[in-house]
This record gives C-alpha cells, structure tokens and sequence, in this order.
C-alpha cells in the first residue's frame, strides 16, 4: 500500500472550500468560482429550501437505501466481512460514491452534522478495507466476477465506478470532508495511470466520467498524470475501442474522435459527462480543439435535441439522443442524470468562456427538468421526466412512470440529485480581482475575495426583483464591477442603484455595474416576468399548434388534478384570445405563482382517421389553471401536458 | 417413434388446398374461405405480380440466406451432422419454418417447382434428422443449451417456434407439399400435448404463436387435445406465470386473463399472434368469451394505436404498443410481423363474424405497412416502417433503419413476408352454397364451389373499376348472391349488371346481388378514388396540424428525391388551397398513380424556443409530389414523410 502526500498545484491559491469545478490558476478560464463556503443560501428562498430539503431528507433517505438494496453491503463482501451476496447493478458503487460526494459538499456548509460526517467516516473507512491491495477498488469485480476485471470495457462501468468515486474524493479533499477519501481515491486514480496512461493498454470507458474526475482530481491535487490520462481517455475515444456493442458505436460516442465529431448522439448522460470532461481538459491543457468541439456540440444540443424544461435524451430505447428535432413531449427521456450532466458540462462552458448562454441553460434545466424529478417531500424520484403523461398511460416500470418513486433498480438519478442540491451554493456566482458576477439569483448572502459581501435578496423564480445590497465593499476602497446576468427570456428590465435608476443596457447577457462601492448601497434588478407563449421550431413535428407557457425560469403546465371531472385533458385547447394572467391563487396556497388561462373543450369521435381537415370542433369554455411543471405529480397521479394545443382562431 | 395416421375429421369436407385459417364444418364460422388453389392471380395485377416475386425473388433469397445465415447449420448440428457453432438467434429455427410454410404455400400453385420442392423436402429431412427422440425439435436447445429445454418460457421461444414449424406442416399438409412434414409437426406437438396438456404442467410460452397453430393443426388432423392444448395456454395466459421479466408481464401479455384484458399491450407481434389464436379457439370451441374480448379488443387496438398505414407498434424500446393515441410517425415501430400478424387476425375475425371492418383492415394493412416492407427487387425489407425519416436521420441499427436491408440480425420479418404474399389468394374471397363474397380486389379468376367460376379484371389498386364476369354461373342454375365489398374510404360508387345500372345500397360494407346468373353476365363495380386528405384523431398529438393523403386503399407519402435540391422537407407545408390532383406522370413512369398538390416552404430560425404564436413564415410556392408509401425508399435513402404540415390559410 503505497501512502501520498497530497500535492498542491504550485500556484494553487484554491478556495479551501472550491465547490464544483475549481480550474487552476494557470487554466483558461474567464471566470473563477466562489467556493461552496462564500455562498450561503438564505433559509427562505427555493434555493435555500431546496438544499435544506436534500440535508434533511433525500441526502438521509439516499444513505438509508444504500443500506437497504445492499450497495455498501456489497462493498463489505468485497472486504471480506461478510457473506453478502452481491445485490443491485453492477455500477452499484457509484450510488455509495455520490452520496459521499453529496454528504462531503453538504458538510461544507454543516459541517457540525455528526450523522452526515459519521456517514463519512464511516463509508470512507469501508472503501479502504474494500479497496484491493494494487488500489482497484470495485466491489461487483471483486465479489462476483474477478476474473472479469477490465476485461469488458464496454460493459463494465469499472472506471465510470472510478470516477465517482473520484468525484466524491475531490468533494471531500476540497470541503475537507475526507482526506482519507482522497487516499483511496489516489490509490485507484495511480492504478489506472499505470494501466492506462501513456505506456499502458489503449481503453477507454463504455460510460464516460472518468475524464472530468481526473481532471478534477489534477485540480485538487496538482498531480499532473491525472491530467494527462483523461486527456488520453479523450484522444482514444472515437476510434472503435469499443466495439459495435447492442446499439452501435455511436451509444457509447465512440463513433468519431472527440475532436471531429459534430453532433451529440447516443446515451444523453454519457454524452453529456464526456462532454464535461472535454472542457475540463481543454481548459487544464489549453487545447482548445476540445473547447471548441463542445461548443459546437452545445449549438447542435441546444439548437436541435434539446426539450423546452432543459431536459436531454428523446429516446428510452437507448436512452438516447434522438434525430435533429425529435422531442416527444410523452416519451422523453429526460434522464435526471442527464438533466444533472446537462448543468455540470454548461458550468464548465460558463467558467471558461463567460458566455451568459451557458448560465441561462443552467437555470432552465435547474428549475424544470432537474427541479421536477423530487417530490416535495425529497424522498421520491422520477427518472425519465416526461413533458406529457396521457390519459390511460400504463407504467410500464420505472422507465416511463408517471409518478415519483422512492427508489429504483437503477438508482443512479437519486444520489446524483443529492449532489447537485448540496453542491447548489458552487454554482451562483464567480468572482475575480475585477468584481463579482452573479448568474443565479437566489436569496443568499455572497462573500467574494478582497473582502467583498454582497447581500442578495429576493423571491426568484417567482418575483424577478432582485435587490443586491453591498454589505461589505472590500478591500482598498477601488471600484470593482458587480455584472448581473439579464436571462434571455426577459425582454424588459430596470436597473437602481440606491434608488437611483440607472441606464445600463446589458452587454453579453450581463448588466455591469461598475462604481467604487460603499457599504449599504442597494442594487435593484427588476426583471419583467409577464407569461410566455413559447413555440418551438417548426421542425419540432411532436407539439405542433401548441404553446408551452413559461413565466421566468419556469415552465408550467397543465395537471388533471385541475380539470373538472370527467374532462380529458388531452381534449383540453388553450385560448389565445382570452386573457392570460399570473398570481398567488388562494386555492392553490402552496404555489405562490399558478396560471390562469381560458380553455375550450374539443369534441372528438371515435374514429382514429377521417377524411377532410377541420373536424375537430370546440366546445364550452373552462377555467385552465397551469402550475409550475417542476411542482407536477404531487397531487396525483393524473395526466400531464407542458405543449398546449391551441384553440382555432374562432 | 410413433407414426400416426392422418386423422380428417369426421365432416370434414374441406377442400384439398385450403389456405390459411381452415374452419371445420363445425366452426362457428359466419364465411367460409375460398381454397388456395381456387383464386388465381392474374399476371399483371399488382398482387399477381408480387406474389410472382416473392416466388422468383423473396424466396428463394430466404432460401440462401437460411443457408448463409447458418439456421440449416444449426439443424444439422442438431441432427449431429456436424460441429457447427450455432448461428444467430436461438429461435432461428423459425425462419426455417416460416419458409418452408411460404414454400408449402407457393406449391398449391406452382407444383412444378422443383427448387421449391427440392428445398421443401431436402429441409423437411433435415427436421425428421435434427428431432430427438421423444419430439422434441429446436436447434438452440439441443445445440447450446439442453439443460435448459423447458426451464425459460419467458425467454425461449420453444413454443413459438414450435408454432411456426406446425404452421408450416399446417400448409404442407392443405397443399400436399409434404405430408413428411406433417408427421413431423406431429410427433412435437404429440410432446407438447403430453407435456402441457390436461395432465401436465401449468406454462405457458413468452411469446404467442402455438395456440393459433396448434388450431390450425387440429383443423388439419381433427386431433382434438392439439385444439384442447390451444385453448388450455390462453386460459393459462394471465397468470404471471411468466413472471415479471425485463419489461413487466404487459410485455407477453401476461398481465391478465385473455377474457378480462381491455386494452392491448405489450409487444404487438405478440399481441396479435395471440388474438389471432383467441379467435381460432373461439369459433372451434364455440367459446363466445374469447371472440368477444378479441373483438374488444380490436376496437381499442384501430381505434387508438393503429397508424394510418395499419402498422401496430409505437415504441422501439418493448417494440411495444403506446399509450392509447401515441403514435409518433418518426418513431413508429411498426414491424413487419406485426402488420402480418394484423392481417392475420383481421382474417379471422372477418372469418368468424362476416364484419366488413376486418376487410377494411385487411386490406390497409396490406397496401401500406406491409406492402413497404419489401423493395421493388424483392431482396430488401424494412423491419420497423416508420411513417416518417427526418433530414439528418442517424439509423441506430437495424430497428430504425431508413433503407430496406438484405437481412436482419433477427430475421424474422422476410420469411414471415414470403409466407403471407405465397399464401395470398387465400384471402381475397369466401364462399358458400349462397354465394361468393369478394373481400379484396385484385385481377384474378375466382372458383367457388358448385362450379361456379367468376373472372374478375382491374387495375385495383390504382384504379376503382372492377369488372366481374360470371364467367361459368354453375350448378343448378339456381340464384346466388355475389357480394361486393364497398371500402370504408370509399364513399361514392356504383354498379351496374350487364351494362344496366342497378341500386343497390351497400349493406354492412357489401354489395349484395343475387341473381339466377347467366354465363358471361359482367358486372361492374365502380368505386370512387379521389384524393383524400386524411385527418387523425385530436388526440394524436404527434401529427396535430398535418394531413396524409391517400387514394382509394394507398396511403402516400412525400419524399426527399421529389424535392428540389436544398429544400428541407420538414419545412415543406402543403397547401390546401389549391387544387390536389392524382394521375399518371410521364416523369415518373413507373409510379402509375402519383398525386401532384402545391406547398409552401417554412422560414425557420435557428432557435429552438422563442416566445410568441405565429413564428412560422412561409415562403415562395412548389410543386410536391406524393407517392404510394409501399413505393418509398425505392430510390434514394432521403427523408420521407406521410403526414404533412398544412400551410395556415392565407
């Protein structure tokens, strides 16, 4: 058993507690994050409720259910300690590891929760004993199928396993939730560099994550071989290594090499994570070939495959990717994952370009697709995260439920869930010498370098005002800039600055404010947020003749559970003609900002074809209230639809 | 081994060449099919010449890929002959037996075929050869797996391979191709009856096809325990005996008792080989129960997931059914078995009830669906049959293939192909001692009993005149009813009898004349053909906004190679306004009916979501043309579609 020191990059000057994503000094990198500590959220916004809820509930049900379906018993069979037989997927380690990293990155900011450091210590200490003496440490190859040990690649999921556990490590190293978790992890990270760095086999793993972890890991460590092998996981990847496997060469994105390759395709959450790791190497290596590769790749995402909550993935089948404008509202397959993915990999175009694009991506699938795969109790799930449920929908298992969950065969989606929300502090603001720049709003009080404390209060998503008090100016009295992120889907704002309107239009999606701050100056940003009619593009074949209405951030929908009896919703038309409005409805006390439209009832027959156009003919007017989709499915279990048809003109 | 004698049963009467579906006297049975041999197709009408090329070209290309493909080596591996691996799936053998049923088929009406016979009882040896002792007969598990035989009905297929080499006994024995093959069949489905039967145990097979075989068997042999098994596996079906599987026991349509089931579900071929076995067994049994919940069922099946081309299946990943009105034109999974086992079950149905509706689903199902499945060569077949192929299309494989491929993986679909198109002048007309019923048209020279003998001449499908000459008036000189089906699409038509008009409204579908006919009296129903813009059901979200149009049975379709170069066809939208004509075109001269319309191109944006209704503009006018949808992909692999987005009226 070899022991390391842990390395610090010579020019390190990290954050101790660098959240998500921590580019080196040397990095190309427009922007550098907060630490996960400079952030906190306030207890009352969604952000803040959102990641309380994950402490008290899902980070808790996530550590019960990795005892209950057997994943850290595996891990004790693995170490010899019992007789267990090997339960769940064969991945099923990284479920252990990414709760670790959600316990790590929620200790950041509790780091008196003895349950959750215990949990830790306790999980750290059990990897140890299962981790083998030459550091491989992966309890399904070691409990059932040792002989199988990087023998099948494409199958096995043993450095997707890897990387987690990595992920989780890093979480730890930076919040200082675990260094002995960094050990671990290092043993198994100098295993595969032996095996699989320059003199080594030429592999690459069936499902990506190991780049981004290495990278990750050469962020926290300074150990530059990390480096250098995900950045060779990326050159070997495209060249068939793989095989054909069940649904092709392109499932697993080994069609083309990284660098040619010009749309996504395949496996949404794989695409997604080997996109993440592509912009973690190209900024650590200064290779922008692979930044640019993801950027076009982003275009082709964002511009054709991807869903109007942020969600990825079209296709159950594969889990996958679908043709250029093929999104389904009923059968997406929005991968929670993926939605998860979808965040990480635009953070990281976010950091090293400082493209507002990426933020304005972030807050759509955090508010829609991510937001919508918990309950409002944190204990269930979904997993695919449709747009549409219909009436009559027969489950067919945990792929295409129509409600939450509290587990699944495959429960990658839950402890993924918990890390986002834990880690969520990382994500609002970055901050430089030159000021400090928000791109989530959020009740939250923001520490940046130079002694900078900005207080940030508002109601967001539900009111677009946003006050920005600066607490404490910092430093030498020298102005700095304070750039707040106007998103694309506001049109009209107005800016004060200690009651002061100010005419500052944004540039590059950012209003810059740039003044030498004195303490207690209050910054208004008041974002219009009237209610939307989105279309999407024509091409989009599946929600033709309907709108989507949007408020904010926010995506809703309409729910059965607010129909009359008896009425079908898929016969429900929205009128256009009629007023749209937006409030707190007394009959709805737990959402403060529902919908009101006016609807028509269609009147179908029962013949599924019939000659001639126009036969659909409209009834009696009704009430239709639509709810913020995130919120959907904890009513009941009834028909759901984001795309709205639209009446005819009449 | 037991040798048997060929048991007829007692009032048998049934003609020599039956053809598919052989009702005993005994049945309640409302029409009686016509024999195989007693329907001959002319030279030049569309089915003559594809069944002439399923004879010359479809079939025997099943032949050499059985051997290439190595199914005839995995039976002689059975048979010990040699050390061949096996190949394939490991129900290959039924794509032995599904051609050597077409073959069967092919010889009630070329007998001189001596390839076909040679390969008939060439491979009819080769079975005796690869059976073991006590019956049992299946490559894969006396090859690979004889530990496993019996131990994975979810899973193995024995039964429905079984089914398959008993269907084709079935039609070597109603042809007299060879009676070898029957005692074959016989000594397994001897097995199975010892085996499942009353005594036995309580099973049933993942996949349905023995209980509509073992029927057919019984009306072949009048063995009564083969008809007592059928029935004995459908009333076994619904008990989760198959246990939960992959996708959940609505898969193999195990989720409830055939009796109780409202809705299909599952895996479509299943699905329908199963309610094609439901009706067998009803109307010999005189069990109402199973015909009424077929019939039930076939109402929830055409009225909420059947494709305007009669295609079943809505989802690649179970290659399922969907939600009642999901039906995605990109992703529809309409397998080629599944749109056989459609006509299949329609067939029996009509059978068993006299409904015009099964006709009309007849013969949608196959004009359009099935029809696209084979290429104008008669060497290529589709699998899935989508109504649609985005520009940009990534095929993924053989499920989502947008070209017709020589073979498949699992080669189910061509030899199910050859089997029903050498089998198809068994279904165009019944008849009986009233009468003759004609269900589908198609230039052919009909023989019913008592001498009867009708010529009927037309270019059906293209055109709607149908000439029918009482060529020989037969008998007695008695009156008889010759009954004409009047299709559903059709709404205007007329007939008249020697050149005199004659009023006669169509009563449940058909036209009946009844009349002491003299020889030579010609007949003429004239059935309107005008371009029809078909609307689907408000509830079929998918294609909300387009029309398909279609003529007389023929659903058309527009394709990328009748566009101008450039031009995208997702952004092509047609104009109703203007004139829609349908005819023969000199530049397209092997088309003999191609429709000719005017449409729009969209302007479309990049971005995918923007606010605001009425984003689309259209641009300068073109020409489209449509052609039949079973002619697609003839000639470029291109994007098609066979919904159209209307342009908004101007």
């Amino acid at each position: 058993m070899t022991q390391q020191k842990l390395e610090i990059p010579a020019a390190a000057g990290l954050q101790e507690a660098a959240g998500p994503v921590a580019p080196t000094p040397a990095a190309l990198s427009a922007l550098r994050p907060l630490g996960l500590d400079r952030v906190r959220l306030g207890a009352e916004g969604l952000l803040g409720r959102w990641r309380r809820r994950n402490a008290e509930r899902t980070l808790p049900h996530c550590v019960d259910n990795l005892h209950a379906y057997g994943n850290l018993g595996n891990l004790r069979a693995a170490a010899g300690e019992d007789g267990h037989d090997f339960a769940g997927m064969w991945f099923a380690d990284s479920d252990v590891h990414k709760t670790l990293e959600a316990a790590a990155w929620q200790l950041a900011t509790s780091p008196r929760d003895a349950g959750l450091r215990s949990f830790v210590e306790s999980t750290t200490a059990l990897l140890a004993r299962a981790q083998q003496a030459d550091g491989y440490l992966n309890s399904y190859f070691t409990v059932v199928a040792p002989d199988e040990r990087w023998r099948k690649p494409e199958w096995s999921h043993e450095l997707y396993c890897a990387g987690h556990l990595i992920q989780a490590a890093v979480a730890a190293g930076r919040t200082g939730a675990s260094p002995a978790l960094v050990t671990v992890a290092r043993r198994f990270a100098d295993l595969l560099v032996e095996r699989f760095g320059p003199d080594g086999v030429e592999e690459v793993c069936g499902h990506p994550e190991i780049e981004t972890a290495l990278a990750e890991l050469y962020r926290l460590t300074g150990h530059r071989p990390y480096l250098d092998l995900a950045r060779r996981f990326l050159d070997l990847r495209g060249r068939g290594l793989l095989g054909h496997g069940r649904f092709g060469s392109r499932y697993y994105q080994d069609h083309q090499p990284v660098r040619e390759v010009r749309e996504v395709a395949g496996h949404a959450v794989r695409q997604l994570y080997l996109l993440a790791g592509m912009v973690d190497v190209a900024v650590e290596t200064g290779d922008l070939t692979l930044l640019d590769a993801a950027e076009r790749l982003w275009a082709d995402a964002f511009h054709t495959r991807t869903y109007v909550t942020g969600a990825h993935g079209s296709r159950h089948r594969e889990e996958a990717y679908g043709d250029p404008y093929e999104l389904p509202p009923d059968r997406a397959y929005g991968e929670t994952c993926a939605a998860i993915a979808s965040f990480q990999w635009n953070w990281r175009l976010l950091l090293a370009t400082g493209r507002a694009r990426y933020a304005d991506e972030m807050e759509r699938v955090l508010y829609n697709a991510f937001a919508a795969a918990v309950s409002r109790d944190g204990r269930r799930f979904f997993y695919s995260n449709p747009l549409q449920v219909r009436t009559g929908h027969a489950s067919g298992g945990e792929e295409a439920a129509a409600r939450r969950l509290p587990w699944y065969s495959c429960a990658c989606c839950p402890p993924n869930i918990a890390r986002l929300m834990a880690s969520l502090p990382g994500y609002l603001a970055t901050a430089d010498d030159g000021g400090l720049q928000i791109h989530l709003y959020g009740d939250a009080s923001l520490e940046a370098p130079r002694g900078r404390r900005v207080e940030m209060r508002t109601d967001y998503p539900w009111h677009g005002r946003v006050e920005l008090e600066v607490a404490e100016p910092g430093g030498d009295g020298g102005a700095w800039t304070l750039a707040l992120r106007v998103p694309a889907w506001c049109d009209t704002y107005a800016v004060s600055v200690g009651g002061e309107p100010v005419r500052v239009p944004a540039r590059d999606g950012y209003v810059r404010l740039t003044r030498a701050w004195t303490a207690g100056t209050v910054v208004v940003l008041d974002l219009d947020m009237p209610v939307r009619q989105v279309t999407a593009h024509p091409r989009v074949d599946a929600v033709r003749g309907c709108v989507a209405l949007a408020r904010g951030p926010l995506v809703y929908c309409l729910e059965q559970a607010d129909l009359p009896p008896g009425t079908i919703l898929e016969d429900v038309r929205l009128d256009l003609a009629a007023p749209i409005t937006a409030g707190h409805r007394e009959d709805l006390p737990d959402i403060p900002v529902v919908i009101t439209a006016k609807g028509l009832v269609a009147h179908t027959g029962e013949s599924l074809y019939a000659a001639g156009a126009g036969r659909e003919r409209t009834g009696p007017p009704l009430t239709l209230t639509a709810v913020p989709y995130f919120l959907w499915g904890n009513r009941s279990e009834g028909p759901m639809r984001v795309w709205i048809p639209v009446a005819a003109a009449g």
